[in-house]
């Protein structure tokens, strides 16, 4: 028991053992956490929470795109609801934390309002939300995107795996059926909250146990591909070339440099490289990289577009290359409801919980919500700051935490 | 006809004929030449240069490792041979002169020896070397290689191509039935003799027709990996990070830079790169790159290794990465001989033929000899310094000149 919450409800005994079952379904033991969006593992992780969410008396249902959904109904049966989970799929060799955590918050958040029998007029809907990652169907927070009527039955219907089974047909293959095919919508919200892993380093290196999130980072996504003259290795002489991956080599420079030091909130990263023709005695003709830059406001994500693209541009010019730039994604930072911090913040003062306001670099579900109704994020830290790897890890007190402010927070919401 | 050369024997238009009939064996049209050892393309290419041998009065056979040679009988008929020849297999969307341009120009020389009855001593040996690019059995220079005994019956029996059809598999399919079986030792051997396309700018740049080669240069490769800490790319602040893709990028640009301050013949390129997990939204954990390094002294190029094995172990330690370095091949470089430098040199002044001492940065056929008999090399223009792309392209006067001075060579040498 700790000093900091002298009335805790959530038990982080119980969590710690949801995440346990949760993450034996694994399709890599040994080797991280992998668990797909309707895959055998997933289906599994997903009967495990119904099944718990049945016992505290929620109302069991998947909702249009397949999220699972635990009513816990209100003494207002048809009020605004307010939302709380996150989602069960993992990234392939990823972690047991990053999803599960917000999922097994809201399971035992539905626990402590039963055991209690904690009144509250409007409803309480716990959620697992389906193909967050998009590890499997390769578009991140698509079962929320679904559910809130961002993605049209026609466009669901071109969504397919690397193996072309459809969305859908996965859905079916899983043996989920809809419950309840309608869009949500603005008027059935009261709120969303999430609880998340921090997945970063800022919480542990301060000792702080929660963040509260002020933001959600902007994500722009682009495909840079240099040209410049394939050549045999070893007969054109090196004031000769038009070296492709030497050209990527500095642009990849120069874009760790400038978000360094463009904003404290920025970031920037080369996940994925190639060259072509890859073989090890021609000089690359083709290099072909991609760029993820966020930051939290949209101003200074624009400002940073802005100097890299600069930067290619000079360094083409200087080595006689060419270069194309696609943008593949751009996703708008997220604010996240003062209100709600501001509840949040109360209530933790009250239970002598330390607090820290951060941003969010990565996406979340939440981001699906903030439009719609007054949404906020809880986050948890994480251990060495890892993520989406087999290292990932958080406390289940430090969940079970999270859940505690959670429940202050819903209870207000939904009184 | 050019004033350079007042008496001209071999002839540009057989050349280009030779060029456009071998050329017209091609697995990829439209796509460059794609003329893989002992694919119907090549032995296509290597029926129509055994018959047009056959048409000189040459004695055609197929030797150990399945290269084609055509000798002309000297009046001394078992006494040592000049070797004189190139290859015909290509890479994959390679170009119709790396190879060709040197059997053509044998066989030209044996038209001329036959139309003009020029008598010779020494046999003269025109050869096709097989399996020079090591583009289908992943090993260059395999032909001479098998001839000269440099490889055993029993390696040879574990060279496979990527389909696991063994060498001596697919030199049966093709047809090739060796007449003579015997490794070529240095008593049998005279000199050998190598018309090769530059594959470099320098040629064209300074307006000379033929260059003579005094070293092939010694190449040395490594796969280089960089192990640094897989995290995610939104929510590692970048100060915290261990970006593998960065620290490669920063090794990359080293390279270049070490490379063009060596010596004035030193390259170095990286042509492979990949980076894992190669998703867009992690930092990379790993980065894998290939370095080709080549100069034409040994000394020089472990100087040139050792400057950038130190730019690896500084980028690595200030970053906080891992590394490997993996030897994958070490081919020291190869002196020609000054003797055989110094008959072309006046043969060429004679015949009023400009030539240049230069060296070739690319291994040859030509490198399994040099240690068993006078070896040398001439080299013709390549158009932009292209070569191993569709827009290789050397003109058949240049090769016709080559020829013309490596008539006057042979026949010194084998008088």
């Amino acid at each position: 028991m700790s000093n900091q919450h002298p009335s805790p409800h959530a038990q982080a005994e119980r969590i710690r053992h949801d995440l346990e079952v949760i993450n034996s379904f694994n399709a890599t033991p040994g080797q991280g956490i992998t668990r797909l969006t309707f895959s055998p593992e997933h289906r599994n992780a997903v009967s495990y929470v119904l099944h718990e969410l049945e016992k505290t008396g929620a109302r069991v249902s998947f909702t249009r795109g397949g999220s699972l959904r635990g009513r816990l109904v209100g003494e207002a049966e048809d009020g605004p609801a307010v939302i709380t989970g996150s989602h069960l799929d993992t990234v392939v060799h990823g972690g047991g934390y990053d999803g599960p955590a917000g999922v097994v918050a809201a399971l035992e958040l539905g626990r402590v309002i039963a055991e209690r029998q904690i009144p509250h007029r409007l409803p309480i809907d716990l959620v697992a939300f389906a193909e967050e990652e998009g590890a499997r169907f390769g578009r991140g927070v698509l079962g929320s995107s679904i559910w809130t009527g961002r993605i049209s039955m026609d466009q669901i219907s071109q969504i397919e795996d690397k193996e072309g089974l459809s969305y859908l047909e996965a859905m079916e293959h899983a043996g989920i059926t809809i419950d309840d095919n309608q869009v949500l919508t603005p008027d059935k919200l009261r709120a969303m909250l999430e609880i998340h892993i921090e997945q970063g380093a800022v919480l542990e290196r301060e000792g702080i146990g929660l963040g509260l999130v002020e933001a959600i980072v902007g994500i722009k996504h682009y495909e840079v591909t240099i040209g410049g003259l394939a050549n045999h290795a070893g007969t054109t002489r090196m004031g000769f070339r038009h070296d492709a991956i030497q050209g990527a080599a500095r642009i990849i420079a120069a874009a760790e440099e400038i978000a360094s030091n463009h904003s404290h909130t920025s970031v920037a990263t080369v996940g994925r490289i190639s060259a072509e023709p890859n073989q090890i005695n021609v000089i690359p003709g083709r290099a072909k990289f991609s760029l993820d830059i966020r930051d939290t406001s949209a101003a200074s994500l624009d400002s940073m577009v802005t100097r890299i693209r600069n930067a290619i541009d000079e360094i083409c010019s200087e080595r006689g290359l060419r270069f194309d730039i696609k943008q593949l994604i751009d996703i708008p930072p997220v604010p996240m409801s003062s209100e709600l911090i501001n509840i949040m913040e109360q209530k933790a003062a009250y239970k002598n919980m330390r607090t820290l306001k951060m941003h969010s670099g990565a996406g979340h579900d939440a981001c699906n919500f903030a439009d719609m109704t007054q949404t906020g994020m809880i986050f948890v830290p994480s251990r060495d700051g890892r993520s989406h790897c087999p290292e990932e890890f958080t406390k289940a007190e430090n969940i079970a935490l999270a859940a505690d402010l959670l429940l202050e927070t819903v209870i207000e919401l939904t009184a």
